[in-house]
């Protein structure tokens, strides 16, 4: 492990690796973002409701900007290396019915090329965002989208509400060469992952790390390290991974947060990651940061 | 520098350090609520308005809980070491007229205790939001605090609508033994800070520090490391503070967001810090993280 000679990661991450210039200043210049809509080049970035949308050019259908189209109605995403600004509808489209095969984001996310997986999930958070936030929280008064689908302002009282994103901790707490993971009670029988949750106002993240271990699972921490970030777009988490080093592995659960929890060595880890038969859990999926969390600490 | 060698900081930061246990399981257990509220040790924090209201007692007004005061009215911050819970009114109360010395809360925070300041922080933080989170953003309909001040409900639709903490990314930039600071164009002369932005929906925080510094800045970025992380109770950020290796040192500025940038050595950095006359800038307050992520760099 040299946490300390660079990059964390030399294993990519769903959902990170956009190669978008988000080109903030278009945003707020109403000609620039005018001009960017009338480039030829232009394209829509079209959902199914909030999922890809796969056609015979690609999984993630991007067409040109159609005659009817309103640009208040869509939000830009950025520019492409060439220049070709990309929208994306803000008008949530209605699900295909019925739906090819749900859930089909799952299928199709891990098949989505580093770039377009970070499209995509920057646009269904920006677009459900949007979708769930209709009226101002302060007022109550209708809202619309203003620079480029970046911002929402309430046609009453003028307040001006910004996308959400939710810092999120996710933690492998580490006691002698073990460390713990939790089966949620959501999850599927065998499926174990990181333990996680929300940072709270008032505290930092590592305080956040300290504070989820000791609810869910009556563990106390010593030193924190964070290992790396990802944005995850259900709806739009900030999720920070982090190694705890715990002071003692006697578990004491809070059992409506986790249904079991367990220490699992090296050896676990890597059986589950290779899917082996008879492995001790069921390793969480390569698009979320707990997989790669897991890898990085067998030193894979 | 020996950024593997354990917690990055040995300085306090301002917001962060409460040592109250939050509790949470209480949030969500009606009776076990009730109990804390009724516990002869309770105590409110009494803000004005969103500031600290010192009294004779100290910094930070905590008083018995009345006995017209109601449970639904207020936020549960957490139980002090002793079990003694302490609560929080979501009544907004008025800021005292004429404001005694504005702004004053400016000159009280660097006089509380560590615990105190980050207890005011987490309060400030939750009240404003039940202020500014009146109505659902969902319909439009009025909302009313559940969970012990932890959720608001919505009378119609019943959403829930948790607290909001907005990640902010805040970089130095190094280049060639010098750090790039900026001034906002909100700042006095002379002031610099850290230049910062918020995180945006599809990205990860070290993405989000690239493309601040070359969107404000004009500068590319190579590897870029985590230092540590402050809650920032105006009103309800996570600071998370990095170090960026600038790839060359051409400014190019967004005139929009900096009136200006510099390069500053170590000396400059320690001349600011102290205070000194003619020092190149005016270092930012010790309350703010950049305080604290300047003095590292330096190695105080």
């Amino acid at each position: 492990m040299t946490r300390d000679a660079g990059p964390r990661l030399d294993h990519v991450i769903t959902f990170s690796g956009g190669t978008l210039d988000r080109a903030d200043q278009l945003r707020v210049h109403p000609e620039r973002l005018a001009a960017a809509w009338a480039d030829p080049r232009a394209q829509i970035i079209v959902l199914d409701g909030l999922d890809p949308l796969p056609t015979d050019e690609g999984l993630l259908s991007a067409v040109p900007v159609p005659g009817d189209a309103v640009l208040a109605d869509h939000a830009l995403m950025g520019l492409r290396e060439d220049g070709a600004p990309v929208f994306v509808s803000l008008l949530m489209s209605k699900p295909a019915e019925p739906p090819i095969s749900p859930p089909k984001v799952w299928q199709i996310i891990p098949l989505l090329s580093l770039p377009e997986a970070a499209l995509y999930g920057a646009a269904r958070s920006l677009v459900d965002w949007h979708a769930r936030h209709q009226f101002c929280a302060r007022c109550g008064g209708a809202t619309h989208p203003i620079k480029a689908g970046w911002v929402r302002q309430c046609d009453i009282c003028s307040a001006e509400h910004f996308p959400r994103t939710d810092p999120v901790v996710i933690m492998l707490a580490e006691y002698e060469g073990k460390v713990l993971i939790g089966r949620n009670a959501r999850f599927p029988a065998g499926r174990f992952s990181a333990l996680a949750g929300f940072v709270e106002p008032g505290e930092t993240f590592e305080e956040a790390v300290r504070r989820e271990l000791w609810e869910e699972c009556g563990i106390r921490t010593g030193r924190v390290d964070y290992l790396f970030s990802q944005p995850w777009p259900f709806p739009s988490q900030l999720m920070i991974a982090c190694m705890a080093q715990a002071l003692g592995d006697e578990l004491t659960l809070d059992e409506e947060e986790i249904a079991e929890a367990m220490w699992v060595s090296k050896d676990q880890v890597r059986a589950a990651l290779a899917e082996e038969d008879g492995a001790a859990f069921i390793a969480p999926s390569k698009i979320a940061v707990a997989h790669h969390m897991l890898r990085d600490w067998v030193g894979e």
